[in-house]
């Protein structure tokens, strides 16, 4: 382990904490800048990455189609139902080249409604592409797999 | 970053999880030793932060507080009725003065009864200060922001 | 802390991730491989542990005991019934000798149904201890203390 791989590894795990922290906070307006402009953001049920049917729940291709998203997100939700609360464990990362990287997680959502009641939403994992640009690390690609085709309720917000 | 932060981080990162661990032990008067003298612990729910009313649950303003806490608890509860287990999201850590830092991460508590049924207990975030004395690294600040108000159960031990 | 000690820590973090991934992606041939040939495995109740009975829900006292376990696995479920997901809390690790540290973490882990329903499966605490091998990093011990000895369903695939 070089003294940049030490350091890259840390960066990247402090942007994979903004990332779920900016979420839980409700800053999704923040949160659409920890991209790069030609980010891909997906979530895909685990039954179709097993099959190979890469059908996708979600799919940007783009950051203005997530500028979009968040946007009709404002004007649907005016007041947010609930709680987001992300625990993200470790983190895997592996240089691919001078300034990309991949990077890997499990994670699990839990909801609070308004009347107080926590509850598991979604148990996933992240297989991310990170690249470096002008210094700041950004998500190149965002994969988010999720253990279930049956989420509960409306994914309103980004997981 | 410097050799100097990420070894902060380093052991940051182990005091966070000795202060889980020490309550999932049920051996709260070592938790006790990692706050400093002038420690504030707080609970607060996430309802108040965002509201602006710092009214918290549980607040004591020094480990003098702590300690009457931890006593009255053992007097109280002659058996532990539960066990706790705390998995503890990535952290994150800023430096802010020579021998200061802030940090913050998500948190999910499950609760297992002596029937040995577990389930969601608490889930939340620590916005915490860390003080070097002596060399070593302590609390100063704990602040528990609870995702709910309605907590399940009485508040026995802490969070 | 020296460069060394957090090498071996970050080191032992990928390998922690590594063993979860491969349970939660159904490879257990290839997570045989991150123990040694001598390799204790052990699941044992945290009530047991408290009691000083160190009677185990399950015991392998080498890596061939571990094959033969997921060869009898592999026939009784020709289908996987469920799906896993691990999320591991933050790492302590502790230098023991030149080749050998101890590794502690506490693990939520979820099941997710082919009907699609996820829930709590099961909480508890690794204390492992790891050995360096012609430059790997290795389970030399995996001990897997769950909170609750009732288990909601078969222990079929490993904690």
């Amino acid at each position: 382990m070089s003294a940049a791989e030490a350091e890259a590894h840390f960066v990247i795990s402090d942007l994979m904490s903004e990332y779920s922290e900016l979420i839980d906070q409700d800053r999704l307006e923040d949160w659409i800048e920890l991209f790069t402009e030609d980010a891909v953001y997906r979530i895909i049920p685990r039954e179709n990455v097993e099959q190979n049917l890469p059908a996708p729940i979600i799919l940007c291709t783009n950051k203005n189609m997530l500028r979009d998203r968040i946007t009709s997100l404002r004007s649907a939700n005016e007041y947010n139902l609930h709680y987001d609360r992300h625990i993200v464990g470790s983190l895997r990362t592996k240089r691919q080249s001078a300034d990309a990287w991949t990077a890997t997680a499990s994670y699990a959502v839990f909801q609070t409604t308004l009347e107080g009641q926590s509850r598991l939403f979604s148990t996933g994992r992240y297989e991310d592409r990170i690249r470096r640009e002008n210094g700041a690390y950004r998500f190149a690609e965002k994969v988010v797999i999720v253990d279930t085709f049956s989420v509960p309720t409306l994914l309103a917000t980004p997981l």
